[in-house]
Protein backbone atom coordinates (compact mmCIF):
# COMPACT_ATOMS: atom_id res chain seq x y z
CA UNK A 1 0.00 0.00 0.00
CA UNK A 2 1.17 3.69 -0.72
CA UNK A 3 0.62 6.84 0.69
CA UNK A 4 1.16 10.75 1.25
CA UNK A 5 -1.99 12.38 2.15
CA UNK A 6 -5.77 11.08 2.41
CA UNK A 7 -8.45 11.69 -0.42
CA UNK A 8 -11.02 9.29 0.70
CA UNK A 9 -13.01 7.42 -2.11
CA UNK A 10 -16.60 6.66 -1.83
CA UNK A 11 -16.68 3.00 -3.31
CA UNK A 12 -19.77 1.31 -4.16
CA UNK A 13 -20.42 -2.36 -3.16
CA UNK A 14 -21.33 -4.64 -5.71
CA UNK A 15 -25.20 -5.50 -5.89
CA UNK A 16 -25.82 -9.41 -6.97
CA UNK A 17 -25.18 -10.30 -10.54
CA UNK A 18 -22.21 -7.44 -10.78
CA UNK A 19 -19.20 -8.77 -11.33
CA UNK A 20 -16.43 -8.74 -8.38
CA UNK A 21 -14.94 -5.36 -7.63
CA UNK A 22 -11.52 -7.41 -8.27
CA UNK A 23 -12.54 -8.46 -12.11
CA UNK A 24 -14.11 -5.23 -12.41
CA UNK A 25 -10.71 -3.41 -12.22
CA UNK A 26 -9.06 -5.90 -13.93
CA UNK A 27 -10.60 -6.17 -16.81
CA UNK A 28 -8.16 -5.59 -20.23
CA UNK A 29 -8.87 -5.12 -23.35
CA UNK A 30 -6.07 -6.79 -25.71
CA UNK A 31 -4.90 -4.81 -28.58
CA UNK A 32 -3.71 -5.70 -32.05
CA UNK A 33 -0.11 -4.62 -31.03
CA UNK A 34 -0.21 -7.10 -28.09
CA UNK A 35 -0.55 -4.95 -25.37
CA UNK A 36 -3.46 -4.68 -23.69
CA UNK A 37 -5.60 -1.79 -22.48
CA UNK A 38 -6.89 -1.17 -18.74
CA UNK A 39 -8.70 1.60 -16.98
CA UNK A 40 -8.26 2.09 -13.12
CA UNK A 41 -10.97 1.29 -10.35
CA UNK A 42 -12.17 3.32 -7.91
CA UNK A 43 -12.84 0.27 -5.88
CA UNK A 44 -9.18 -0.17 -5.46
CA UNK A 45 -8.23 3.72 -5.22
CA UNK A 46 -5.17 4.56 -2.31
CA UNK A 47 -4.63 7.94 -1.69
CA UNK A 48 -2.30 8.70 -4.65
CA UNK A 49 -3.56 5.99 -7.11
CA UNK A 50 -4.58 2.41 -7.43
CA UNK A 51 -3.74 0.36 -4.70
CA UNK A 52 -0.36 -1.45 -5.77
CA UNK A 53 -1.92 -4.81 -5.70
CA UNK A 54 -4.67 -3.65 -7.93
CA UNK A 55 -2.05 -2.60 -10.32
CA UNK A 56 0.17 -6.43 -9.74
CA UNK A 57 -3.19 -8.20 -10.48
CA UNK A 58 -3.98 -6.32 -13.77
CA UNK A 59 -0.36 -7.54 -14.34
CA UNK A 60 -1.20 -10.89 -13.67
CA UNK A 61 -4.32 -10.70 -15.22
CA UNK A 62 -2.35 -9.74 -18.71
CA UNK A 63 0.43 -12.76 -18.38
CA UNK A 64 -2.55 -15.49 -18.24
CA UNK A 65 -4.63 -13.99 -20.78
CA UNK A 66 -1.56 -13.82 -22.94
CA UNK A 67 -1.65 -16.24 -26.32
CA UNK A 68 1.55 -17.13 -25.77
CA UNK A 69 1.89 -17.70 -21.81
CA UNK A 70 3.01 -21.07 -20.77
CA UNK A 71 3.35 -23.01 -17.56
CA UNK A 72 1.97 -21.48 -13.90
CA UNK A 73 3.21 -18.30 -12.21
CA UNK A 74 6.15 -19.13 -10.25
CA UNK A 75 7.23 -15.35 -9.85
CA UNK A 76 6.77 -11.52 -10.17
CA UNK A 77 8.09 -8.57 -9.21
CA UNK A 78 6.55 -5.50 -9.92
CA UNK A 79 8.63 -1.83 -9.75
CA UNK A 80 6.44 1.01 -8.59
CA UNK A 81 8.32 4.07 -10.68
CA UNK A 82 5.76 6.33 -9.99
CA UNK A 83 1.33 6.44 -9.24
CA UNK A 84 -0.97 5.30 -12.45
CA UNK A 85 -3.10 8.25 -12.99
CA UNK A 86 -6.58 7.83 -12.47
CA UNK A 87 -7.74 6.75 -15.94
CA UNK A 88 -6.57 4.33 -18.81
CA UNK A 89 -3.36 2.29 -19.02
CA UNK A 90 -1.84 0.40 -21.13
CA UNK A 91 0.08 -2.73 -20.30
CA UNK A 92 3.18 -3.84 -23.16
CA UNK A 93 3.96 -7.58 -22.03
CA UNK A 94 7.42 -9.04 -24.03
CA UNK A 95 8.00 -12.33 -24.24
CA UNK A 96 12.05 -12.62 -23.34
CA UNK A 97 12.98 -15.96 -23.58
CA UNK A 98 11.35 -19.43 -23.23
CA UNK A 99 13.49 -22.29 -22.26
CA UNK A 100 12.40 -25.72 -21.71
CA UNK A 101 11.30 -25.15 -18.17
CA UNK A 102 10.47 -21.56 -17.76
CA UNK A 103 9.46 -18.52 -19.39
CA UNK A 104 10.21 -14.89 -18.90
CA UNK A 105 8.59 -11.81 -19.32
CA UNK A 106 9.05 -8.44 -19.10
CA UNK A 107 6.29 -5.78 -18.62
CA UNK A 108 5.34 -2.07 -18.78
CA UNK A 109 2.27 0.12 -17.92
CA UNK A 110 2.51 3.38 -20.13
CA UNK A 111 -0.53 6.21 -19.68
CA UNK A 112 -0.42 9.16 -22.77
CA UNK A 113 3.11 8.92 -23.69
CA UNK A 114 4.52 9.23 -20.47
CA UNK A 115 7.38 7.59 -19.05
CA UNK A 116 6.73 3.84 -17.25
CA UNK A 117 4.72 4.40 -13.73
CA UNK A 118 5.62 0.62 -13.53
CA UNK A 119 7.87 -2.19 -14.81
CA UNK A 120 7.63 -5.76 -14.16
CA UNK A 121 9.11 -8.82 -14.68
CA UNK A 122 7.40 -12.56 -14.46
CA UNK A 123 8.23 -16.28 -14.31
CA UNK A 124 6.23 -18.88 -15.71
CA UNK A 125 6.88 -22.12 -15.74
CA UNK A 126 5.61 -26.56 -15.59
CA UNK A 127 4.91 -27.69 -12.17
CA UNK A 128 5.47 -31.49 -12.23
CA UNK A 129 5.25 -33.97 -9.46
CA UNK A 130 8.92 -33.46 -7.43
CA UNK A 131 10.56 -34.28 -4.04
CA UNK A 132 7.97 -31.78 -1.78
CA UNK A 133 9.08 -30.25 1.76
CA UNK A 134 7.67 -27.20 3.50
CA UNK A 135 10.11 -26.30 6.57
CA UNK A 136 7.86 -23.40 7.69
CA UNK A 137 4.67 -23.34 9.36
CA UNK A 138 1.32 -21.69 8.48
CA UNK A 139 0.65 -19.01 11.53
CA UNK A 140 -1.61 -20.17 14.09
CA UNK A 141 -4.31 -17.75 14.54
CA UNK A 142 -7.16 -17.58 16.38
CA UNK A 143 -10.61 -18.94 15.03
CA UNK A 144 -11.38 -16.35 12.40
CA UNK A 145 -15.18 -15.24 13.70
CA UNK A 146 -13.16 -14.80 17.32
CA UNK A 147 -11.51 -12.08 15.62
CA UNK A 148 -13.09 -8.52 14.99
CA UNK A 149 -12.93 -7.42 11.33
CA UNK A 150 -10.57 -4.26 10.71
CA UNK A 151 -13.10 -1.59 10.29
CA UNK A 152 -11.94 -0.70 6.70
CA UNK A 153 -15.19 1.26 5.67
CA UNK A 154 -13.82 3.91 8.48
CA UNK A 155 -10.49 4.13 6.26
CA UNK A 156 -9.22 6.85 3.82
CA UNK A 157 -8.46 4.23 1.03
CA UNK A 158 -11.12 2.58 -0.87
CA UNK A 159 -8.73 -0.79 -1.51
CA UNK A 160 -9.50 -1.87 1.89
CA UNK A 161 -13.51 -2.48 1.61
CA UNK A 162 -12.19 -5.17 -0.67
CA UNK A 163 -10.56 -7.06 1.85
CA UNK A 164 -11.67 -8.49 5.34
CA UNK A 165 -8.79 -8.30 7.48
CA UNK A 166 -8.70 -10.21 10.83
CA UNK A 167 -5.43 -9.50 12.81
CA UNK A 168 -4.29 -11.32 15.89
CA UNK A 169 -2.77 -8.87 17.23
CA UNK A 170 -3.94 -5.19 15.65
CA UNK A 171 -1.64 -2.11 16.76
CA UNK A 172 -2.79 1.20 17.77
CA UNK A 173 -2.52 3.51 14.73
CA UNK A 174 -2.50 7.09 16.13
CA UNK A 175 -1.58 10.55 14.70
CA UNK A 176 1.96 10.61 16.23
CA UNK A 177 4.41 8.30 15.90
CA UNK A 178 5.30 6.21 18.85
CA UNK A 179 8.68 7.38 20.90
CA UNK A 180 9.12 3.68 21.31
CA UNK A 181 8.54 0.89 18.03
CA UNK A 182 5.80 -1.51 17.59
CA UNK A 183 6.27 -5.27 17.12
CA UNK A 184 6.48 -5.15 13.02
CA UNK A 185 5.42 -8.75 13.25
CA UNK A 186 1.53 -9.36 12.40
CA UNK A 187 -0.80 -12.34 11.94
CA UNK A 188 -4.01 -12.07 10.58
CA UNK A 189 -6.56 -13.76 8.22
CA UNK A 190 -7.30 -12.60 5.27
CA UNK A 191 -10.55 -13.00 2.50
CA UNK A 192 -11.87 -10.64 -0.58
CA UNK A 193 -14.72 -9.29 0.46
CA UNK A 194 -17.10 -10.24 -0.94
CA UNK A 195 -15.82 -13.73 -1.02
CA UNK A 196 -14.26 -14.91 -4.44
CA UNK A 197 -12.71 -17.99 -5.55
CA UNK A 198 -8.81 -17.89 -5.43
CA UNK A 199 -6.77 -17.45 -8.25
CA UNK A 200 -3.68 -16.11 -9.39
CA UNK A 201 -4.75 -12.63 -9.91
CA UNK A 202 -6.41 -12.39 -6.61
CA UNK A 203 -2.81 -14.08 -5.19
CA UNK A 204 -0.98 -11.06 -6.70
CA UNK A 205 -3.20 -8.72 -5.28
CA UNK A 206 -3.26 -10.22 -1.72
CA UNK A 207 1.00 -9.91 -1.86
CA UNK A 208 0.59 -6.16 -1.38
CA UNK A 209 -2.16 -6.03 1.32
CA UNK A 210 0.25 -6.13 3.91
CA UNK A 211 0.32 -2.81 5.57
CA UNK A 212 3.66 -0.79 5.42
CA UNK A 213 5.46 -2.04 8.21
CA UNK A 214 6.72 1.66 8.98
CA UNK A 215 2.82 2.45 9.89
CA UNK A 216 2.58 -0.80 12.02
CA UNK A 217 6.24 0.13 14.19
CA UNK A 218 5.20 4.13 14.27
CA UNK A 219 1.98 2.73 15.02
CA UNK A 220 1.39 6.25 12.79
CA UNK A 221 0.49 6.78 9.10
CA UNK A 222 4.08 8.46 7.74
CA UNK A 223 4.89 9.13 3.92
CA UNK A 224 5.65 5.65 2.73
CA UNK A 225 4.76 3.62 -0.35
CA UNK A 226 6.36 0.19 -1.90
CA UNK A 227 8.99 0.71 -4.40
CA UNK A 228 9.72 -2.69 -5.54
CA UNK A 229 8.00 -5.91 -4.84
CA UNK A 230 8.58 -9.73 -5.71
CA UNK A 231 6.12 -12.38 -5.46
CA UNK A 232 6.92 -16.28 -5.56
CA UNK A 233 4.02 -18.57 -5.96
CA UNK A 234 4.04 -21.53 -4.49
CA UNK A 235 0.40 -22.81 -5.04
CA UNK A 236 -0.88 -25.01 -8.42
CA UNK A 237 -4.24 -24.88 -10.18
CA UNK A 238 -4.90 -27.73 -7.74
CA UNK A 239 -4.10 -25.64 -4.53
CA UNK A 240 -6.29 -22.51 -5.44
CA UNK A 241 -9.63 -25.35 -7.23
CA UNK A 242 -9.17 -26.54 -3.50
CA UNK A 243 -8.76 -23.44 -1.26
CA UNK A 244 -11.80 -21.84 -3.09
CA UNK A 245 -13.19 -18.62 -1.44
CA UNK A 246 -12.07 -19.42 1.83
CA UNK A 247 -9.62 -17.24 4.22
CA UNK A 248 -6.24 -17.12 3.87
CA UNK A 249 -4.05 -17.02 6.67
CA UNK A 250 -0.94 -14.63 6.63
CA UNK A 251 1.52 -13.41 8.08
CA UNK A 252 4.07 -10.47 7.63
CA UNK A 253 7.57 -8.65 8.91
CA UNK A 254 10.35 -7.06 8.77
CA UNK A 255 14.12 -7.13 8.82
CA UNK A 256 15.09 -2.77 9.05
CA UNK A 257 14.00 0.19 8.90
CA UNK A 258 17.04 2.97 8.08
CA UNK A 259 17.48 5.96 5.58
CA UNK A 260 14.09 6.11 4.29
CA UNK A 261 13.80 2.19 2.88
CA UNK A 262 12.65 -0.66 5.21
CA UNK A 263 12.06 -4.87 3.71
CA UNK A 264 9.10 -6.46 4.27
CA UNK A 265 8.64 -10.36 4.13
CA UNK A 266 4.96 -11.84 3.99
CA UNK A 267 3.62 -15.32 3.63
CA UNK A 268 0.07 -16.55 2.65
CA UNK A 269 -1.41 -19.61 3.56
CA UNK A 270 -4.31 -22.28 2.61
CA UNK A 271 -7.18 -23.08 4.66
CA UNK A 272 -5.13 -26.69 4.11
CA UNK A 273 -1.97 -25.31 5.32
CA UNK A 274 -0.33 -24.92 1.93
CA UNK A 275 2.02 -21.86 1.57
CA UNK A 276 0.67 -20.51 -1.49
CA UNK A 277 2.94 -17.43 -1.51
CA UNK A 278 5.48 -15.91 -0.07
CA UNK A 279 6.63 -12.39 -1.00
CA UNK A 280 9.11 -9.50 -0.18
CA UNK A 281 9.22 -5.85 -0.62
CA UNK A 282 11.03 -2.65 -0.18
CA UNK A 283 9.22 -0.17 1.25
CA UNK A 284 9.64 3.98 1.26
CA UNK A 285 9.34 6.30 3.63
CA UNK A 286 9.87 9.29 5.25
CA UNK A 287 10.32 9.95 8.80
CA UNK A 288 12.65 12.22 10.26
CA UNK A 289 14.52 10.99 13.01
CA UNK A 290 13.83 12.01 16.64
CA UNK A 291 15.62 15.62 17.22
CA UNK B 1 24.11 -20.71 -7.47
CA UNK B 2 23.49 -23.39 -10.45
CA UNK B 3 24.25 -26.90 -11.22
CA UNK B 4 23.66 -29.68 -14.04
CA UNK B 5 26.64 -31.67 -14.07
CA UNK B 6 30.14 -31.12 -13.00
CA UNK B 7 32.99 -29.90 -15.30
CA UNK B 8 35.81 -28.45 -13.55
CA UNK B 9 37.56 -25.64 -14.72
CA UNK B 10 41.12 -24.80 -13.35
CA UNK B 11 41.32 -21.34 -11.50
CA UNK B 12 44.99 -19.69 -11.50
CA UNK B 13 44.83 -17.70 -8.23
CA UNK B 14 45.40 -13.76 -8.79
CA UNK B 15 49.57 -12.83 -7.88
CA UNK B 16 50.49 -9.52 -6.21
CA UNK B 17 49.32 -6.99 -8.56
CA UNK B 18 46.89 -8.16 -10.19
CA UNK B 19 43.10 -7.33 -10.03
CA UNK B 20 41.19 -9.12 -7.55
CA UNK B 21 39.48 -11.66 -9.77
CA UNK B 22 36.00 -9.92 -8.91
CA UNK B 23 36.85 -6.69 -10.41
CA UNK B 24 38.51 -8.68 -13.44
CA UNK B 25 35.03 -10.78 -14.06
CA UNK B 26 32.87 -7.34 -13.50
CA UNK B 27 35.33 -5.01 -16.05
CA UNK B 28 33.17 -3.24 -18.63
CA UNK B 29 34.15 -1.24 -21.59
CA UNK B 30 31.56 1.88 -22.38
CA UNK B 31 30.24 1.66 -25.99
CA UNK B 32 28.65 4.40 -27.71
CA UNK B 33 25.20 3.11 -28.10
CA UNK B 34 24.82 3.23 -23.93
CA UNK B 35 25.21 -0.49 -23.58
CA UNK B 36 28.37 -2.02 -22.00
CA UNK B 37 30.51 -5.18 -22.83
CA UNK B 38 32.09 -7.47 -20.28
CA UNK B 39 33.39 -10.66 -21.21
CA UNK B 40 32.70 -13.93 -18.76
CA UNK B 41 35.44 -15.07 -16.79
CA UNK B 42 37.00 -18.77 -15.89
CA UNK B 43 37.61 -17.52 -12.24
CA UNK B 44 33.54 -17.17 -11.38
CA UNK B 45 32.66 -19.88 -14.17
CA UNK B 46 29.92 -22.31 -12.73
CA UNK B 47 28.49 -25.44 -13.83
CA UNK B 48 27.09 -24.58 -17.42
CA UNK B 49 27.65 -20.99 -17.21
CA UNK B 50 29.16 -17.91 -15.22
CA UNK B 51 27.57 -17.71 -11.00
CA UNK B 52 24.73 -15.93 -10.83
CA UNK B 53 26.37 -14.27 -8.65
CA UNK B 54 28.98 -12.57 -10.93
CA UNK B 55 26.30 -11.72 -13.83
CA UNK B 56 24.19 -9.65 -10.81
CA UNK B 57 27.41 -7.98 -10.41
CA UNK B 58 28.08 -6.96 -14.07
CA UNK B 59 24.86 -5.81 -13.73
CA UNK B 60 25.68 -3.60 -10.60
CA UNK B 61 29.05 -2.34 -11.94
CA UNK B 62 27.01 -1.36 -15.71
CA UNK B 63 24.27 0.83 -13.17
CA UNK B 64 27.07 2.60 -10.78
CA UNK B 65 29.15 3.28 -13.94
CA UNK B 66 26.16 4.79 -15.86
CA UNK B 67 26.57 8.52 -16.29
CA UNK B 68 22.51 8.84 -15.10
CA UNK B 69 22.88 7.04 -12.25
CA UNK B 70 21.31 8.87 -9.14
CA UNK B 71 21.67 7.90 -5.81
CA UNK B 72 22.66 4.44 -4.07
CA UNK B 73 21.54 1.16 -4.78
CA UNK B 74 17.81 0.07 -3.07
CA UNK B 75 16.81 -3.37 -4.82
CA UNK B 76 18.04 -5.32 -7.79
CA UNK B 77 16.20 -8.04 -9.10
CA UNK B 78 17.90 -10.28 -11.81
CA UNK B 79 15.62 -13.08 -13.62
CA UNK B 80 18.14 -16.10 -14.91
CA UNK B 81 16.49 -16.92 -17.99
CA UNK B 82 18.96 -18.91 -19.89
CA UNK B 83 23.05 -19.75 -18.97
CA UNK B 84 25.26 -16.79 -20.45
CA UNK B 85 27.27 -18.20 -23.38
CA UNK B 86 31.46 -18.23 -22.12
CA UNK B 87 32.92 -15.27 -23.84
CA UNK B 88 31.51 -11.90 -24.62
CA UNK B 89 28.32 -9.99 -23.57
CA UNK B 90 26.51 -6.64 -23.73
CA UNK B 91 24.40 -5.46 -21.06
CA UNK B 92 22.19 -2.94 -21.97
CA UNK B 93 20.71 -0.58 -19.52
CA UNK B 94 17.99 1.71 -19.66
CA UNK B 95 16.67 4.10 -17.51
CA UNK B 96 12.44 3.57 -17.31
CA UNK B 97 11.97 6.87 -15.02
CA UNK B 98 13.33 8.97 -12.53
CA UNK B 99 11.01 10.60 -9.63
CA UNK B 100 11.70 12.72 -6.62
CA UNK B 101 13.50 9.91 -4.55
CA UNK B 102 14.06 7.21 -6.97
CA UNK B 103 15.32 5.88 -9.80
CA UNK B 104 14.20 2.80 -11.68
CA UNK B 105 16.30 0.88 -14.60
CA UNK B 106 15.81 -1.89 -16.39
CA UNK B 107 18.35 -4.23 -18.06
CA UNK B 108 19.02 -7.08 -20.52
CA UNK B 109 22.17 -9.17 -21.17
CA UNK B 110 22.35 -10.37 -25.15
CA UNK B 111 25.01 -12.27 -26.93
CA UNK B 112 25.08 -12.76 -30.51
CA UNK B 113 21.62 -11.41 -31.17
CA UNK B 114 20.07 -14.22 -29.11
CA UNK B 115 17.04 -13.60 -26.86
CA UNK B 116 18.16 -11.97 -23.63
CA UNK B 117 20.25 -14.59 -21.38
CA UNK B 118 19.25 -12.14 -18.14
CA UNK B 119 16.58 -9.54 -17.94
CA UNK B 120 16.76 -7.42 -14.49
CA UNK B 121 15.45 -4.27 -12.47
CA UNK B 122 17.08 -1.83 -10.35
CA UNK B 123 16.26 0.57 -7.79
CA UNK B 124 18.67 3.94 -6.99
CA UNK B 125 17.15 5.89 -4.18
CA UNK B 126 18.46 8.90 -2.02
CA UNK B 127 19.48 7.39 1.74
CA UNK B 128 18.69 10.33 4.42
CA UNK B 129 18.95 9.81 7.60
CA UNK B 130 15.23 8.79 8.89
CA UNK B 131 13.54 6.97 11.74
CA UNK B 132 15.68 3.73 12.46
CA UNK B 133 14.92 0.25 13.97
CA UNK B 134 16.20 -3.06 13.22
CA UNK B 135 13.96 -5.98 14.85
CA UNK B 136 16.39 -8.69 12.94
CA UNK B 137 18.81 -10.01 15.09
CA UNK B 138 22.79 -11.42 13.02
CA UNK B 139 23.39 -15.32 13.56
CA UNK B 140 25.07 -15.73 16.39
CA UNK B 141 28.38 -17.53 15.23
CA UNK B 142 31.24 -19.45 16.38
CA UNK B 143 34.21 -17.20 16.22
CA UNK B 144 35.50 -17.70 12.51
CA UNK B 145 38.91 -18.80 13.46
CA UNK B 146 37.23 -21.63 15.37
CA UNK B 147 35.43 -22.96 12.41
CA UNK B 148 36.86 -24.85 9.23
CA UNK B 149 37.05 -23.03 6.17
CA UNK B 150 34.76 -25.12 3.17
CA UNK B 151 37.34 -26.61 0.82
CA UNK B 152 36.10 -24.83 -2.20
CA UNK B 153 39.50 -25.79 -3.72
CA UNK B 154 38.02 -29.28 -4.25
CA UNK B 155 34.33 -28.41 -5.13
CA UNK B 156 33.71 -28.69 -9.16
CA UNK B 157 32.75 -25.14 -9.61
CA UNK B 158 35.48 -22.54 -9.82
CA UNK B 159 33.42 -19.94 -8.34
CA UNK B 160 33.39 -21.55 -5.25
CA UNK B 161 37.37 -20.60 -4.69
CA UNK B 162 36.66 -17.06 -4.24
CA UNK B 163 35.06 -17.25 -1.67
CA UNK B 164 35.92 -18.20 2.42
CA UNK B 165 32.62 -19.95 3.35
CA UNK B 166 33.07 -20.90 7.31
CA UNK B 167 30.00 -22.72 8.04
CA UNK B 168 28.58 -23.10 11.47
CA UNK B 169 26.20 -25.98 10.67
CA UNK B 170 28.39 -27.53 7.45
CA UNK B 171 25.63 -30.18 6.04
CA UNK B 172 26.96 -33.70 4.44
CA UNK B 173 26.65 -33.83 0.80
CA UNK B 174 26.78 -37.20 -0.18
CA UNK B 175 26.07 -39.01 -4.01
CA UNK B 176 22.45 -39.89 -3.47
CA UNK B 177 19.56 -37.48 -2.11
CA UNK B 178 18.61 -38.11 1.83
CA UNK B 179 15.51 -40.03 2.31
CA UNK B 180 15.07 -37.71 5.39
CA UNK B 181 14.99 -33.96 4.71
CA UNK B 182 17.90 -31.94 6.27
CA UNK B 183 17.41 -28.62 8.31
CA UNK B 184 17.33 -26.05 5.18
CA UNK B 185 18.67 -22.76 7.65
CA UNK B 186 22.61 -22.85 7.55
CA UNK B 187 24.37 -19.73 9.41
CA UNK B 188 28.33 -18.97 8.61
CA UNK B 189 30.99 -16.56 7.74
CA UNK B 190 31.49 -15.52 4.47
CA UNK B 191 34.55 -13.33 2.93
CA UNK B 192 35.75 -12.43 -0.70
CA UNK B 193 38.82 -14.61 -1.17
CA UNK B 194 41.32 -12.91 -1.66
CA UNK B 195 40.11 -9.94 0.84
CA UNK B 196 38.22 -7.33 -0.89
CA UNK B 197 37.05 -4.15 -0.04
CA UNK B 198 33.59 -4.22 0.08
CA UNK B 199 31.54 -2.48 -2.43
CA UNK B 200 27.70 -2.73 -4.12
CA UNK B 201 29.23 -5.24 -6.58
CA UNK B 202 30.37 -7.62 -4.49
CA UNK B 203 27.49 -7.08 -2.31
CA UNK B 204 25.37 -8.32 -5.34
CA UNK B 205 27.83 -11.23 -5.85
CA UNK B 206 27.97 -12.15 -2.14
CA UNK B 207 23.94 -12.31 -2.53
CA UNK B 208 23.66 -15.47 -4.90
CA UNK B 209 26.30 -17.36 -2.69
CA UNK B 210 23.92 -19.27 -0.89
CA UNK B 211 24.14 -22.92 -2.14
CA UNK B 212 20.67 -23.69 -3.52
CA UNK B 213 18.66 -24.85 -0.30
CA UNK B 214 17.46 -28.27 -2.23
CA UNK B 215 20.95 -29.44 -2.13
CA UNK B 216 20.99 -28.89 1.80
CA UNK B 217 17.82 -30.49 2.36
CA UNK B 218 18.72 -33.02 0.24
CA UNK B 219 22.10 -33.83 1.31
CA UNK B 220 23.10 -34.25 -2.51
CA UNK B 221 23.48 -32.34 -5.65
CA UNK B 222 20.45 -32.46 -8.09
CA UNK B 223 19.71 -30.43 -10.87
CA UNK B 224 18.76 -27.23 -9.72
CA UNK B 225 19.33 -23.30 -10.53
CA UNK B 226 18.37 -20.05 -9.52
CA UNK B 227 14.97 -18.45 -11.94
CA UNK B 228 14.82 -14.91 -10.05
CA UNK B 229 16.51 -13.20 -7.32
CA UNK B 230 15.74 -10.21 -6.13
CA UNK B 231 18.46 -7.86 -3.42
CA UNK B 232 17.60 -5.46 -1.04
CA UNK B 233 20.49 -3.24 -0.08
CA UNK B 234 19.98 -2.27 3.33
CA UNK B 235 23.96 -0.66 3.63
CA UNK B 236 24.89 2.51 2.57
CA UNK B 237 28.41 3.80 1.38
CA UNK B 238 29.31 4.81 4.86
CA UNK B 239 28.64 1.06 6.07
CA UNK B 240 30.75 -0.51 3.10
CA UNK B 241 33.65 2.03 4.45
CA UNK B 242 33.47 1.02 7.92
CA UNK B 243 33.34 -2.72 7.08
CA UNK B 244 36.25 -2.64 4.65
CA UNK B 245 37.22 -6.43 4.05
CA UNK B 246 35.97 -7.84 7.08
CA UNK B 247 34.01 -11.13 6.77
CA UNK B 248 30.41 -10.93 6.88
CA UNK B 249 28.17 -12.68 8.88
CA UNK B 250 24.62 -14.68 7.01
CA UNK B 251 22.39 -17.00 7.35
CA UNK B 252 19.99 -18.34 4.97
CA UNK B 253 16.60 -20.23 5.07
CA UNK B 254 13.46 -21.75 2.57
CA UNK B 255 9.65 -21.79 3.39
CA UNK B 256 8.60 -24.87 0.94
CA UNK B 257 10.27 -26.77 -2.00
CA UNK B 258 7.62 -28.12 -4.10
CA UNK B 259 6.62 -29.24 -7.93
CA UNK B 260 10.00 -28.08 -9.18
CA UNK B 261 10.83 -24.88 -6.82
CA UNK B 262 12.13 -23.56 -3.43
CA UNK B 263 12.41 -20.29 -2.44
CA UNK B 264 15.26 -19.06 -0.44
CA UNK B 265 15.87 -16.02 1.61
CA UNK B 266 19.76 -15.07 2.93
CA UNK B 267 20.62 -12.34 4.77
CA UNK B 268 23.98 -10.35 5.07
CA UNK B 269 25.42 -9.18 7.92
CA UNK B 270 28.39 -6.22 8.82
CA UNK B 271 31.26 -7.04 11.50
CA UNK B 272 29.19 -4.05 13.81
CA UNK B 273 25.64 -5.92 13.36
CA UNK B 274 24.44 -3.48 10.49
CA UNK B 275 22.25 -5.88 8.04
CA UNK B 276 23.74 -5.06 4.68
CA UNK B 277 21.89 -7.06 2.29
CA UNK B 278 18.27 -9.18 2.73
CA UNK B 279 17.73 -11.43 -0.73
CA UNK B 280 15.19 -13.54 -1.70
CA UNK B 281 14.97 -15.83 -4.70
CA UNK B 282 13.17 -18.67 -6.30
CA UNK B 283 14.91 -21.95 -7.33
CA UNK B 284 14.12 -24.41 -10.28
CA UNK B 285 15.05 -27.91 -9.41
CA UNK B 286 14.25 -31.55 -10.42
CA UNK B 287 14.18 -34.31 -8.41
CA UNK B 288 11.75 -37.26 -8.73
CA UNK B 289 9.43 -38.24 -6.23
CA UNK B 290 10.26 -41.16 -4.17
CA UNK B 291 8.58 -44.36 -6.09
Amino acid sequence: MSLTEPTPVDLDRPAAGVPHPLDAATQLTARPDGSYEGHTSTAYWNFTGPFGGVTAACLMRALLDHPRRQGSPVSLTVNYCAPVAEGAFRITPRLARTNRSTQHWSLEITQDGEPPSTTATAVFGARPETFAHAPATPPALPPRESLVPFPSHLAGSAWLRNYDFRFAQLQPLGRVPRVEPLPAAQELWIADAPPRPLDFVALAALADTFFARIFVVRGALVPAGTVSMSIFFHATEADLTRQGSEPLRARADSRVFDRGFHDQSAELWGADGTLFVSTHQIVYYRDPPAA
